[in-house]
């Protein structure tokens, strides 16, 4: 095994580490495309899951559903689980009764409401049928907690412990018990309430003597959370405090599960994705989407710009005479719209990041508003400079430079002031940052750019 | 404890469940201000480091250096690694010796390595020279691993045993280890030559008899990772498949080291801020940095939007004579160019993503320009009634809703085309589509938007 290493030159080539192999995806798709089935299995044997489901979200729909017929029995439960959402449901109808309850069958109970819970209700119940009633029974409670929950997140898989035990006492425990979770970080301590009092990692338990007490090498970084907390802060508390499972208690401060690092680690994943993804317009989609859906789906973003450009426009409209004496009014009004957009979504996309994190609060968002303009102010002052020198030049007249450039500066201050502003105050009133401020913050950019460049042009050249 | 668990109102006020308590803020910053040391320790000595740092970063530089230092030997060596790279320097400048020293000999040894690697050789040197050699040369031994590998990454505290052990012989080893790491979830299976050949989980370990042998019960899905891999290729892994920990080799596949998702989830969390800040034409950056600093690296990006708004000016002068004719062209010209650069941003960004998570490749390239450009051109026909019909209404020229329709479908089509291709071959040559797609899109957007607009114009209307 240690002699099939990857060789040190993936660095060389360093986003291509983990990417699929082109020549596997041909042969996985010429096997399929071959009926041979025996072949298909043969070359997904050794593969991750995780892999195998990349394969096939690259397939389009027929040659994805043929596969999946093909696979057979051979179609591992996991693979459900890392299939993109947008084709999960395809994928389980394509499967025939007896592999899709194989299938479920081998999968924990969160991976089961997560599999589950986007589901339309004649799946959940197929799905939930073919489970064992403890099984279903776990899944249900955790389906009783709020989408994108801490209690949705959970395993009801816990290994606790009185804290009043020893090191002995609970390593006999464990190896009695017979159906311990795969894969478990912490000995939960809990009082005869059942509620949560601390936590001893698994190393620490093995390397005591058996006489020392559960209580007396329980963790500093304990600390539970509440089953109806937000799964996004439930990572930004594993993130932030280095957490590697937590309890889950629920609203009687009983334990009723835990959260691994591994699960906080996909939900970050998934909100940073989403927050990319609403900070330009895109809404929840995935490459697997279809092209109507797609289209669909960016259509409410661009109307929303639309309207927005209308607006810009009927500023415009406002100096058509303006326009119409002077030409060049219209060449070079779109910098300084586009220069204020594009200072207006840096600092936008900061000050979202910073709410993301936490960073930016009321305590520092007057001094982060100050920065921002004086920012945009110090640039606005540079490019004025530089536009006014420009403006000379190409038009020879000497007062069109001024024009453009004090429209400049004022258009990057303003850009700076909204840029901050506006998620600050989106996030006061309950509206994600991410999804709306770019609209915002462009139209002002845009109406501010067009007003005091031709408004100023209207005053002072005319 | 169990008693003071969180409220269930948290999600009623989701964003909030770990901001900053506004009152500690000013009770931490009142204790600043007032000199008064004994209250500033009593307040921050019940909160985690890493939320201390928040606090700290939200100060400005003067009150921060002087919490710093009214601290004093309360100053805790976690404070550091917490602290924004933007003011970790200062903080150490306002460190006495002792502090310092103290501070950094608490730390792990990839805590440190995280710690120095940033700061000058003036303080590289000064935080080296307080550690203990052993430290010293585990610190110096990481250091000599490119930067952001996975070298630099690992912890060189690992547990190992041979692969030919029983479960009762590695729990009698860890027992008997003075020296066992924090946090560690694998036993590494080694080789003779120290190659690791596989891992034990401690769950697994501490459930099976003591007989049973370490190789018969280790874990399908252990992988190694090489000591040079680029530390994005090490989050991805450890998020596609799930990963805890694992083993890091050198050249010559021996165990060097060892990676724990922890560790990867504070990659994945800088990769996702790098490219979200990238996105949107902002460079390394955060809250804490001062204004003049902000103001410089946001200069480039200003500075290459507006050679390519300068582009699109030239564009637009070509058909000076035609706007002089129909002033109505400058009024609307912007809305074109405005959706067409939206329209490219949206898919840009899906492909910017899917190219990080190795959804987009070779194998699916072609479908995925296709699926754009269609869903570009669906949006584009839609958008081409609408703005038709607003053209008509508003200036009472239906051949002016007809060349503004026209130009709508082209440029939301080309959007889709650059959108996509333009990462793709950024990609291809090696730069990071996340830092320069934005540029060129938006170029082509607008100058294909102002050229099939106003060319139309031209050629139908005059």
């Amino acid at each position: 095994m240690a002699d099939e290493l990857p060789t040190p030159d993936v660095t060389e080539d360093r986003d291509d580490a983990y990417a699929l192999d082109e020549k596997t995806v041909h042969a996985i798709q010429a096997a399929v495309e071959a009926d041979d089935a025996e072949t298909l299995v043969r070359l997904v044997d050794h593969m991750h899951a995780a892999d195998i489901a990349d394969v096939l979200e690259q397939f389009d729909d027929a040659t994805r559903q043929h596969a999946v017929t093909l696979l057979g029995s051979s179609f591992d439960g996991e693979l459900l689980t890392e299939l993109d959402e947008g084709i999960r449901e395809d994928v389980i109808d394509a499967l025939s009764p007896e592999v899709l309850s194989e299938a479920v069958r081998d999968l924990e109970s969160d991976d089961v409401v997560d599999l589950i819970e986007d589901l339309g209700k004649g799946q959940q119940a197929a799905i939930l049928d073919v489970l064992e009633t403890s099984d279903r029974a776990a899944v249900e409670l955790s389906m009783s907690w709020p989408e994108n929950s801490a209690g949705r997140l959970m395993q009801r898989e816990v290994v606790s412990a009185p804290a009043h035990w020893t090191v002995g006492q609970a390593i006999d425990f464990m190896r009695e018990s017979e159906d311990l979770p795969d894969d478990f970080y912490h000995l939960v301590l809990v009082d005869p309430r059942y509620h949560p009092v601390g936590h001893v990692t698994l190393g620490k338990l093995m390397s005591s003597r058996r006489n020392v007490k559960l209580a007396d090498i329980t963790e500093e970084s304990f600390r539970t959370i509440p089953a109806d907390q937000d799964e996004e802060d439930v990572a930004y508390a594993f993130n932030q405090y280095h957490l590697i499972s937590a309890p889950v208690v629920d609203s009687d401060g009983r334990l009723a599960g835990v959260i691994t690092i591994d699960d906080a680690m996909i939900v970050l994943d998934e909100e940073h994705e989403e927050d990319i993804l609403r900070l330009a317009g895109v809404g929840d989609e995935s490459l697997a989407d279809r092209t109507l859906a797609i289209a669909r789906r960016r259509f409410p973003w661009l109307f929303v710009n639309l309207i927005t450009a209308i607006l810009a426009s009927l500023v415009i409209s406002q100096f058509e005479a303006t326009i119409a004496a002077i030409v060049a009014l219209a060449v070079l009004m779109p910098i300084v719209a586009s220069m204020g957009g594009n200072a207006g979504t840096q600092s936008m996309t900061v000050a979202v990041r910073a709410l993301a994190t936490r960073d930016l609060t009321r305590s520092n968002a007057l001094r982060v508003i100050r920065r921002e303009v004086v920012a945009g102010l110090l640039n606005g002052l540079v490019f004025a400079v530089v536009m006014g020198v420009i403006g000379v030049i190409w038009f020879g007249t000497p007062m069109l430079g001024v024009v453009i450039g004090v429209a400049m500066v004022i258009n990057l201050a303003v850009a700076g002031l909204a840029g901050v502003g506006v998620p600050l105050v989106l996030d006061r009133v309950g509206i994600d940052p991410a999804l709306a401020s770019g609209a915002f913050v462009t139209t002002v950019t845009d109406v501010v750019g067009f007003f005091a460049f031709l408004g100023l042009a209207a005053a002072w050249l005319i």
